[in-house]
This record gives C-alpha cells, structure tokens and sequence, in this order.
C-alpha cells in the first residue's frame, strides 16, 4: 500500500513537522473511510455519494427543501443540484412540491418510496460507519472523540479569523 | 457555524451511533483544514491545490516523472493533470524533459524556478498545518497520532478485502 496514492503519509518526509504527518494520516484516514462509502453506495444501492447526501438533507426536512437551500446544504460535497434531484425525481424517489404564497418556486421533499430507500441505505451507511472505527475501544473512541473536538474548535476559530 | 455546511457534525441525530458523530467530526476537521490551505494557497500564492500537490509530486522526483506516474500519483485530488501541467509549463515552473530509449515519452520536472517557488509554498502550507494543531498538547498529538493510526491499518484491512 506504501505506493498508492491513497496513503498520503507517505509524502512526509522524516525533517517534517509532526503536525503534518499528522495531518496527512486525518486525510488518510478520511479519504479511505470515503472510498469505502462510495464503493458500497454503488455496489449495493447503485447510487452515488452527492445522491446520498441529497437524500439525507431532505430526509431532515419533512416538509421539504427549496432547491437554493438545498444547494447551500450541499455545498461541501458538491455535485450538480439541480441534475440530481431531476434523476431522483425521474426515479420517483423525489417530489416537487408548490410553495405556498410563491407560485414560481417549488420545493422538493423525499416520496414515501424515497424515504424508505433512504432509510435502508443510512442503515447500511452507519453499518460502514461503525465498521471503520471498531478498531478502537470505548475509551479510544471517546478520547478520539475529544482530541478531534480541539481541533475543530481552533480550526473554526482560524477560519473565522480569515474570513472577517 | 451552527447552520455552516461545513459542520457536519450538525446532520448528525442524538440516536446515531458513536461512530457515526465521529465520522462527522473527522470529516469537518479534515474539511476546515483543507478550507484555511485553500484559502492561504489562492490569497498567498494566487494558487490552487491541485497545482500545490503536483509540483509536491514532483518535488519528490527530481528525476522527473511521465505523465502517467504523475496521474496515477493525483488520482486523489483530481484535477486535470494534463491542462495543470501545461498552465505550470507556461509559468515557467516545470518543464518537459526527454526520456531515454522513448521518443515519444517526456518526463515532467520542475524548474530553479518552480523549486524555489514550491519550497515558500511548502513552507507555508506547513505552518499552517502547525497553527490547525496547535490547540492539542505535546502528549495529545501523540495520542491523535495513534488513534488515527488504529483507524487507518483498519480502514486499510478492510478495503482491501472489498476490492478482492
């Protein structure tokens, strides 16, 4: 595994700063968990990663989600909105619903089958999930937990820092 | 920050497994961190990632590498490697180099130029790697290093199984 570019660690060199070793095994880590995600949604379910998220924000909206708010959801993972929700919509999976008071807008909400295909796949999902870590203890989870909790604590205040 | 696409932390709901909150921590901080390089990459450097990661790939070959190695070395920060190796020839920072017994091969190398340029990069990119750490301890780096270290011999185990 030492040649794939998959292990990032393997660009640190020995001189440099354990802070970035570090960070190339977080990535690592990331990326592998990732892989397996995305392997398994295409093997079992025939979908995709940017499919999945989609569905997840609308199974945390019942009554909808209109397709701006979506999009700003969805930012991280990226993908193409508006191509996706069309497919899901086309698989039945998906609605467009009317906004009351606003008759040129719509949102889109998950359909009772859109809902359990859904739920069968979070299922699975956190199956995955729970795989990655079930090397590490109690103690180690909730240690990990803690330490992962500092990072990002300092890193969102870094990142406000820049942004103002 | 609480409604901020990038914490991911937020999908996650009480009845979720351990893991699962975990995994949502883990990908928010390898997210936000890559966010703040970006961010430092485009301000600083008037630059992009995938440019910052090819010419780390060849940083490390001084020899040069064939287009192929190269892609095969970014498969996972993606990018077009061809249309990125030809904007870095053009600046002056790689250049094209004959290979041996193969007239219609060429190695990739950076130039002077795109060494001393990759090294200031670098050397930024590392601080700001040391700034995403600096709220753990000596002791609590240490412990971040192993944990991840079990997550990814596991994740690397199980990985492999799926792909034989």
């Amino acid at each position: 595994m030492n040649d794939s570019p998959l292990d990032l660690e393997a660009r640190a060199h020995s001189e440099h700063a354990q802070e970035l070793r570090l960070w190339l095994r977080l990535l690592t880590c990331s990326q592998l968990i990732e892989k397996r995600v995305r392997a398994g949604l295409r093997e079992q379910f025939d979908t995709t990663l940017p499919r999945f998220d989609l569905m997840a924000q609308l199974e945390r909206h019942p009554e909808g989600l209109k397709m701006k708010d979506l999009s700003h959801r969805l930012m991280v993972t990226g993908g193409n909105v508006t191509g996706i929700t069309d497919q899901l919509v086309n698989e039945g999976l998906v609605e467009r619903l009317d906004v009351d008071g606003d008759r040129r807008a719509f949102r889109v909400a998950l359909t009772d089958l859109g809902r359990t295909t859904f739920a069968e796949m979070a299922r699975q999902h956190e199956a995955w999930i729970v795989d990655a870590f079930e090397g590490l203890s109690p103690r180690d989870l909730d240690s990990l937990h803690k330490l992962l909790g500092k990072v990002k604590a300092h890193q969102l205040d870094i990142n406000q820092r820049i942004e103002e």
